[in-house]
């Protein structure tokens, strides 16, 4: 099994060390991942400017590719110009802080699988719902397990589709089990708070609190915080086709023609 | 009406200054945009920087705010500090290129909108489907148009959906009508083209064309092709509920457990 590794905290984050021990475990990895951190860069790709792509060491052997670019930059160019042959799997991770509900939109993590999605790569991104974590074995045990999981299942699961995983940060004892989720409702009440440079003047840093909406049991964040591995499936069909059927009575002949 | 204006190509490009015009004939208009250009940003936000936000003037009057962040940043900071009011409606763009199929996912003018979208705001992006665009007023009449539409039928549109137009390139007298569409499936062929710096080091720029894939008449590239506007009602839940469904059957209590 050739795999793809990446993620959005950096090629030098906990979290994809783990992950790339466990999954040498079951297949071939290559590492590409950002050079430096790139949380909540969304599916953001670097258009005006060069890429770097450079060797990266850890523990003095070699571990993979840092790019100095996105999340989805790396998947690209893992795919595209790195790898020989096309990956059997990318998975993005093990991200530090969790990406449920509206942070998916976010989330370079999610991006990194999309974008192996996009070109068609059967994909998981994986999160631990602390940023503090500290112990990956879990999250990394739950990403061999999916990933051999979704390889066999593969005629049953579209290309265009990826699994974005969410594990609780509690101790492996304590997970009631694993639980098949949509994309939740929390939301951020954020702001820019303004502070005071040095020289007098105003600048902005963007803060705020996640407000859990998730109550029910089969919604990303809900689950988790019931102590449940959170699996759900997402696309990248932004397609609103509810509203599409409610719009097929608006006139736009009328529009543009006064 | 309180408009919130927003857009990808940095605050002193064409589109948004054209789509700022039109829309002061209707409301009472607030640009909030990037200080650069931040194309293909996708749904960036910046939280390990702070922002500065600056007043902008054009010629010799004050046109908005220029803020050096993402796309989303400007709408986020333009409803949570700069307006004393939520605005009524929040427009994206005049895009300098077209914002169709696989691009949507990458792009900042789209990303703006569903920044406003996510804040339960009405929302529209508004693109023309050439880089090369020189004139605007087509789509600035669209983009009128449609604003003062979607506020009609607000209590039929949610909050959580936007409004993704892309125009075609060709003069007004060629459009042959509106029509409503589902994000296509055209996609990028593209990869990294491996470039010497003046030192004989490697960089790499992604370069790529886009691959036509979208002959039906209901998806947004095929209609724009056709010389139709097209109008694809977008939302941010992601969730894939076609794959959900099939992935009842998989069994995961057997997981993690061995």
């Amino acid at each position: 099994m050739k795999i793809l590794i990446s993620n959005d905290d950096g090629i030098d984050a906990v979290g994809i060390y783990i992950l790339a021990q466990a999954l040498k475990e079951i297949g071939d990895v290559t590492v590409v991942a950002p050079a430096t951190e790139q949380s909540a860069v969304g599916h953001s790709i670097t258009m005006k400017y060069p890429l770097r792509c450079n060797k990266f060491y850890k523990n003095g052997e070699f571990f993979g590719y840092a790019v100095d670019g996105t999340p989805a930059d790396c998947v690209k160019m893992g795919v595209r110009n790195i790898l020989k042959e096309r990956p059997d799997i990318v998975i993005s991770g093990i991200n530090h802080g969790s990406n449920t509900a509206i942070s998916i939109i976010y989330s370079g993590t999610v991006s990194a699988a999309r974008e192996a999605a996009i070109m068609d790569l059967p994909a998981i991104a994986v999160s631990v719902t602390s940023h503090e974590a500290t112990n990956f074995s879990y999250a990394a045990k739950v990403a061999q397990q999916m990933a051999q999981l979704v390889l066999k299942k593969k005629s049953a699961f579209p290309p265009s589709t990826l699994l974005n995983i969410n594990v609780p940060h509690i101790p492996e004892s304590e997970v009631k089990g694993i639980k098949l989720t949509k994309q939740g409702k929390s939301t951020w009440a954020d702001c820019y708070e303004e502070r005071k440079d040095p020289y007098g003047r105003s600048y902005f840093w963007l803060k705020g609190d996640l407000i859990e909406l998730d109550s029910t049991t089969d919604l990303d964040q809900g689950v988790v915080n019931e102590g449940y591995v959170s699996v759900t499936p997402i696309h990248f069909d932004l397609t609103d086709y509810q509203t599409l059927e409610t719009m097929k009575s608006w006139d736009f002949d009328k529009l543009v023609k006064e």
